[in-house]
């Protein structure tokens, strides 16, 4: 497991590329159907997506993206051992069918577990963009991830 | 629509119920192929599945699973506008397959717009549990939700 992502090469401002992932509206329809059937997911033609100028992809659609596009960009290739949870996902403007979803998962702060030292937390900073530039969405959350050398290692934050 | 949820239904401290929701393993395993394609997601067998006990949901299935009951229970039955983003989700203990969620939304905090005064925002609290009432999760956001009469009514939060 050593050419595997750890703890260690998780360096504060590290980034890593995204996607880009087309997005169609087929699987917009079927994620609305199973976990999201609001009008404005399910059917464009309706007057709620009619309002907000088409069919527009469930927020928890974006997430699910997000987190394929990371499994497969470092997450799968990581000593990754998931998350307790989120801090924060901001939704800032709707993914279509067609586009064209990017992002770049910045790691922000992070400190060894005091409890569990042989594996820490470090923080994903995620922006998501479409094919125009336009940031769609937001994300931000702790990842647990384990230390290659829990004993040889030392960071500032832990003590 | 009269008879839709509008912002002024959602009074602070009301309670909706969701649930409950029975999970298989075929569910668990097909989210995971598709957004969360991680070890413990997909393969109850594998070394990482083991060292937790055995096969785990996504904690964002488990967030798709939360829309999906709270659709249900009461969002498709409002005057919902969607949601700016979510402001925490705590994933506290694995979602098995064979588990059964169930869950509570408590309306928090809420306020009317002051750039659109015809929709407010509603804090909805969720808890989410396990058929043994063990917390599985729970996530906080602010919805968006049209009021029925914008012209007669008011607010202290909204001055």
């Amino acid at each position: 497991m050593s050419h595997m992502l750890a703890y260690e090469d998780f360096t504060v401002g590290r980034q890593f590329q995204l996607g880009p992932r087309r997005v169609t509206t087929e699987e917009i329809i079927a994620f609305a159907e199973e976990f999201d059937p609001q009008p404005f997911h399910l059917d464009g033609d309706s007057e709620q997506a009619r309002q907000t100028g088409g069919l527009i992809a469930s927020g928890w659609h974006i997430c699910g993206l997000f987190m394929a596009m990371a499994c497969e960009a470092f997450i799968n290739n990581s000593l990754s051992d998931g998350a307790p949870g989120v801090e924060e996902v901001r939704w800032m403007k709707p993914l279509r069918p067609r586009d064209t979803l990017s992002g770049v998962v910045t790691v922000g702060e992070r400190r060894v577990s005091r409890s569990r030292p042989s594996r820490g937390f470090v923080q994903f900073e995620t922006n998501l963009t479409n094919q125009s530039g336009e940031t769609i969405a937001s994300l931000r959350y702790p990842a647990m991830v384990r230390l290659r050398n829990p004993e040889n290692f030392s960071d500032d934050a832990a003590s």
